[in-house]
């Protein structure tokens, strides 16, 4: 019997070309279809929700795939978690106790008519910054390292002219795929500060454009070491060009945490 | 005029062959050697205090080299961090605002006859436990994931046993160099929970045999999980048998952390 199934994904990005499968790269989806192929014993095309680029995070990727699977849904992880662990490259992969760099975390049976992509009406992604003067190591493929002072109270009073609804063509990299609107809602964008100098900023919307959550970020960072004052963002959204708003923020920063498929939880959020 | 520098190193060691150089691989002391030739505009030979394994981390390896230098002391840091950020593997690698894998955290002089191999006196190691059933793709290179219950306090029985001078034979991989004697002090262990399951074994001790704090940890993760009566370890001990011990733990949950110059220092830990 075909199920369609939709999958909660976390991975680390640092060892990927990206989401999409690219050939003669190592992508997420393509490991993905070739593990869950192995323990599907036939070919499985899934349909991720968000395209992420090299070097960018999950916590909560979503993807959705039909099949007339062989094995109940609860075991899917645990079929084919070991398969992505030993095929990672690092020293953990060839540990199976370890994770590898992609990890299913739950599998749902959802109704035939579902796909990943198209019923998503709302994503939340979390950039991670590490604001301080002491270099990391240990984070550098895993925050975007400001070592300048962050003046965090006006980095807050200038996200709070991005959230609403705003043609944000500002906040647009070139490259991405032809759109018919560039209008996109931003319910929430929150700057929370943690230990050791990590802040992160939290964006829930309806949709992102290209890089979007990368430019608002560099945008923040400006307006944070007083490059750029937090007053000038109407004006930057007014005029829809992306060179009047900061730089693109660094990929290793960015982690997809949320995809939402009900309005209600994207607004109580 | 030639000074002797002794240098204090943070590095991740997911990318490399180890700390020693070896033909045709990514090495710790070969990455230093070349960015601070560069600089000091001469073939730059150093003298580590640890080789550690590849996979294996360090807070604060420690290593000296004599050099007549071309800069002053407290520019080596600042002029040599940038060069190995510009040539570290990953996305974050290509940022010069971004640490690379290796970051040299300071350089200081020391008398023409210091030596930072030979005259160390002690070091302390610290081992990363993440105990979850969680698996975690973000920890893969950085911990040693432990799925099974532990039971910290037998652990730290076990511990207790291993803490003074004894003959370790039994805590050592085949493979070391050949030593005049297996015996060793260690100082202390301890064992730190901290949050999100994550347990730090702190090893101090006059000297390590091969692989010993990797086997150590094994040893009591066996005791952890009830493999192994924490009574048993001075039987262990005793046998001077490798095979009697735990498993040889991954080495991505290891971190040399600190170089003890002072016996004073030592014992005060």
């Amino acid at each position: 019997m075909i199920k369609n199934i939709l999958l909660t994904i976390e991975y680390d990005g640092t060892e990927f070309c990206g989401w999409q499968k690219q050939p003669g790269k190592r992508s997420v989806q393509g490991e993905l279809e070739r593990a869950l192929s192995i323990v599907c014993k036939q070919p499985i095309p899934i349909n991720g929700t968000s395209r992420t680029d090299a070097g960018v995070h999950a916590y909560g990727q979503q993807a959705s795939f039909q099949a007339d699977l062989g094995i109940p849904t609860d075991r899917i992880a645990l079929a084919v978690n070991p398969i992505l662990a030993a095929e990672a490259p690092g020293k953990g992969g060839k540990n199976l106790r370890m994770a590898g760099d992609i990890l299913i975390k739950d599998a749902k049976e959802m109704p035939l008519d579902f796909h990943a992509r198209f019923n998503a009406v709302g994503k939340k992604y979390i950039f991670k910054i590490k604001n301080s003067k002491d270099l990391d190591v240990f984070g550098r493929n895993y925050q975007y390292q400001v070592t300048s002072f962050l003046d965090i109270e006006e980095m807050r009073k200038a996200a709070a002219f991005i959230a609403g609804t705003h043609d944000f063509k500002c906040f647009q990299s070139t490259g991405g795929k032809k759109l018919e609107t560039t209008v996109r809602t931003i319910y929430s964008i929150k700057l929370l500060e943690k230990e050791d100098g990590i802040l992160l900023i939290e964006v829930t919307g309806d949709g992102f454009l290209y890089n979007m959550v990368r430019i608002i970020t560099g945008t923040l960072v400006e307006v944070g070491t007083g490059k750029l004052a937090a007053d000038r963002i109407p004006i930057i959204i007014e005029s829809k060009n992306r060179s009047m708003a900061g730089h693109t923020a660094p990929p290793q920063g960015l982690y997809l945490a949320e995809v939402y498929y009900r309005k209600e939880n994207l607004h109580e959020d």
